[in-house]
């Protein structure tokens, strides 16, 4: 028997938050998913500026149980958009695993950098 | 057989970042992980902010492709933190799945909402 | 007669901002700003990266009227920063003018680029 | 006589900012400032991001003078925003005098806060 993979985990919460669209009977009464994608982009995109600052401050702070529950925060949002843009975690993953692919993650050639 | 998997995409990633370790022998001359790892927190954290707002001009644009772009972008970094700290992304799925667990991802009493 | 200057504003917000200080009489359950400042840094620091992300989304809309709003909402709360560091506007314009007589406002030998 | 006065310093600079516009003559060679205007809002509007980011952590550092240092970079960079949309940084400033006479700066019923 094996512990769940990681995609595992971010695919399953993708199918919940799928069902969270409010054009696919999510309701905004009753989930906090569904309110921010009934209100749009402007909230969920919000929050995704909010989590990384919290994010930054709590690895300022090196609180590590705070480090992963900001990060956890963070990518939890970044699903919501994913799903608000009918993309998956999957595409990401696959994104990153490309550049892995290219170049050892150091993929300097394959993305501009500032 | 099974078609290249994204399944443990994040935990390989992971261990490829603790390689770049300046402590580990990684090389901030070949490696550009190493750099930030080497530079110190403020070097990738402020790339956490950065990609998160770039995430939120590509999801403003609407441009599918660029949001899985930052996407990447943004957990990469994350990763990094992550690393920096000794943290897994494990640790952060375990909590997400946890929160699923305690209200199917609604987890409004789990954590302080502002 | 004339109009009161832009840092007469500034300086004049500073001022009112400073007596909301909780060392200085300032009323958490009377007043926004001082609750922000009784809470401590990561109260409104959280603030300054949420409104810069709405800063952004309203630039990327186009929609001057929330420009300026998001603007006048992000100044607010580096204001709140700089009292609680007891720090002026003053300082940051100072700067601001040390730079403009450095290089005309181009000022790229006095700060690293990234 | 007067002290060499700050007094409008951001009215100044926003005018050297407006003659470096690629529509008025300013040089993407020569001006970071016209380099920015040239690129179009995404260049500049990152780096609000990212400058809010950097003001965020030397906060939480509490080093008096990278947090004026920051702002000032965090500032420079609204105005520059304000600049492409044809706004003044008065009118920044007529919003927040107009809240602060509204009800003393704590403008609570002003502008919705989550």
């Amino acid at each position: 028997m094996t512990t769940p993979s990681t995609a595992d985990t971010l695919a399953r919460l993708a199918d919940t938050l799928a069902t969270r669209r409010p054009d696919r009977g999510g309701d905004p009464q009753t989930s906090y998913t569904a309110k921010l994608l009934a209100r749009g982009p402007d909230a969920f995109l919000k929050k995704i500026g909010e989590e990384a600052t919290e994010l930054v401050m709590a690895a300022k702070d090196g609180t590590r149980e705070r480090i992963v529950a900001e990060t956890a925060d963070l990518w939890y949002h970044c699903l919501v958009a994913l799903t608000h843009f009918d993309l998956r975690p999957e595409d990401v993953l696959a994104e990153l695993a490309r550049r892995e692919g290219l170049s050892g993650l150091e993929e300097k050639a394959s993305r501009p950098r500032d």
